[in-house]
């Protein structure tokens, strides 16, 4: 049995939705928004701040390393977050039984053996007609939304990770919801995480 | 119902053993030594030079090249064989019903709704007990055994499909046969080929 599931996902691929449904079926806490609400406790930064940040820094390291003046023992702001973050989810992970979506939680769990890590993917145009049926019409095409969140959790998750996102060794299980479908999807899951 | 299923691998990662149970399970045909009779048949090479150069050219595509001469309307000897290769495939997908490992069918049947492309890997301590326990010893480091064969794949699937071997937007599923184990492999694969 695994006790931990992280989640990484594309953007629009339904990776969140997958993993609420496997921790519904689990009976497992799931980390997405609460994480950010247990970092904006901590922080007393805001939620909406967080969730920018959380998974889409460090493109303005610089800038805000400069800007918030050293406040954070030394760290820039983006690696403040990170630096409460990671201490949230290892905390998350002793208390064990829980989906974590994103947040580089595959790299920062890499030594626990009872952890399994997902990456789930989908092709540009499915994501596309997801995101808008999801999260409405903007101004902006679909496909520049999808190519800039990928490209910014990209480059958060090479940052902090050192590690190329996506690539297939960090990873036990990899699936297209695309082709396989979201329930489908977490049927599997379900079935890794309870095997011996 | 899926019709045909694309096994690629990592060297020693049990993928071939993984496409086996998989047809047996199905009922479906299995191509693997299989092709490279064809092949063989069809140009009169060796099946033992096929099997070395099938998957692992074009290392030394432009020796061949000069070396044969051009008698293959003009194509290098490993250009020649891929494109035989390739057309057999194609007729094999078109009678259905069967798993093909390697060899770059995911690349040459990506036109086809009924296929399925599953990619098999493990972490290299495992693979490296593996190929030793499979394979025998060797006087060649198995790591470095691992390192050769996979270079030469990678080169191979570059030059051919101009995409990037084990990159996850090329397969339905990505599965760690080291973490999850052959069988349960197999299982899921056939959960997935199985469903409508």
């Amino acid at each position: 049995m695994k006790k931990i599931i992280t989640i990484s996902r594309e953007f629009g691929s339904g990776g969140r939705t997958i993993g609420k449904i496997v921790a519904d079926q689990l009976g497992y806490a799931f980390y997405d928004k609460e994480l950010i609400e247990k970092v904006a406790e901590k922080t007393g930064f805001s939620p909406s701040y967080i969730k920018e940040r959380g998974e889409y820094s460090p493109s303005a390291s610089a800038f805000s390393y400069s800007f918030m003046g050293r406040s954070h023992d030394g760290l820039s702001t983006d690696d403040y977050l990170f630096s409460v973050q990671r201490k949230i989810i290892l905390d998350l992970a002793e208390k064990g039984d829980c989906v974590i979506v994103g947040r580089c939680a595959d790299y920062i769990l890499r030594d626990r053996a009872d952890t399994m890590n997902v990456f789930i993917h989908a092709d540009k145009k499915k994501r596309a007609e997801r995101i808008v049926k999801v999260y409405g019409a903007s101004p902006v095409k679909p496909e520049k939304r999808l190519d800039d969140k990928d490209k910014k959790r990209r480059v958060n998750y090479k940052y902090y990770t050192d590690r190329d996102w996506g690539d297939y060794h960090n990873y036990d299980i990899s699936l297209d919801s695309g082709t396989i479908g979201l329930e489908r999807c977490a049927d599997i899951i379900c079935q890794l995480a309870r095997a011996e």
